[in-house]
């Protein structure tokens, strides 16, 4: 890898529960060392509750600043679950592939994980990635795809014109 | 498995011909017992056109009366084939890793598993979710994400708080 | 196979160089021999800009002319990379499998792939493929669905009425 500086990093827990202080989220200290071996620096951990327009602020307010904005949470078919609603009211253009390969990945394990309805998209230079609510899930959700992410931020703080034909540094 | 009550479940078969009553639908016969095994009761079997309105009020009719709405047919890409858009009409949330569970797994099988366009959701309650026209196609697509079916319609039926998390009774 | 005349092709490479002219366009020459073997005949390149509203008009000018539209490049997340949104600005329905399953192919090989946005879908009698825009990227990304193809172009030019229940030539 070369001296790159690390990729600012976020993470929105999605969680009312954590919100409300009645449960310590335990997804950050288990993400911070999984990034930093990819070149992330999870410099803020905001916590918000499971409301669209809460989780979306928090998203937004933090675009440009953050090359990597990550979400926990929030992603399944309960009726509090509105964590893809918020991210697609913030993202310019989603990224399928990202969360179609977390989802076959973790389905090999269980089959409960093709309820996630995560989204992945960029806005601005930002890569926006929805993860699940455990802790555990989260970081496994990450790794599937952790090797793609840098490159994905890169793109998007071009100009690497035309990078897709070949005559860029992308391989 | 719990003693849980049958989950109540309706088949819309959507097909021009069975509409005009000139073929008979073969497929609630062999969903019923593959249905039954996954704890779901074939209660109600509607039989509607490739028409969207008309597909799209039979469903909406039944939303919450049934916890597991099915559809057969209408996902292909022939004109008259208009059960995605129907079924977008009716939801509010897609959950896409169950068709995309179901294409690649048909797909194994035959490619043209890939033209399928069937999408699943929820709206209140109930789970909606579209299988290929064809009878032994519609069973086949069904088992192959029936596991997860029952552990969906759960938590729509709420309010699990934050299970996502680990507090609730989802493992 | 049948005898069946060749389905007309058109290939629309998306580039800023190649619009300007300072880079030749290498796809048409590997895709035309891949396609001819499948039973399409590439019948017409046209080169435009990564401008939304020229990729767009460059498709809808084809629609029905073309059994088959073949895009190459700007599917990224690139700020230039636009092609999946002037696609669908031109589409009817999207018919997600076949991207679905380049992407996961692609993946397999390299987990860049993920980042493709790339969309297929219909429109009239047409069916439009994003393809990448490395020109054996793109030739790769075809052969992993060229099976299925002219399956669906034939499907677009129905009328098989009811041809998912297995009355019509669709087996």
């Amino acid at each position: 890898m070369s001296a790159r500086p690390p990729i600012r990093t976020v993470l929105v827990v999605v969680s009312d529960r954590a919100a409300a202080g009645t449960r310590p989220d335990a997804t950050a200290a288990l993400l911070r060392p999984v990034l930093a071996a990819r070149g992330f620096a999870l410099d803020e951990v905001v916590v918000v509750p499971d409301e669209r327009a809460e989780i979306a602020a928090a998203l937004r307010a933090r675009v440009g600043a953050f090359g990597l904005l990550l979400t926990t949470g929030g992603t399944g078919v309960a009726p509090r679950d509105v964590t893809p609603e918020a991210t697609r009211d913030v993202i310019e253009k989603e990224v399928p592939g990202l969360t179609e390969e977390i989802r076959r990945r973790s389905a090999e394990r269980t089959l409960k994980a093709l309820g996630s309805r995560a989204v992945a998209g960029t806005v601005g230079t930002s890569l926006v990635l929805n993860l699940p609510g455990r802790p555990a899930g989260a970081v496994e959700a990450f790794e599937f795809v952790a090797e793609v992410v840098p490159h994905l931020v890169d793109l998007l703080r071009g100009p690497v014109p035309d990078a897709s034909h070949g005559g860029g540094p992308v391989a």
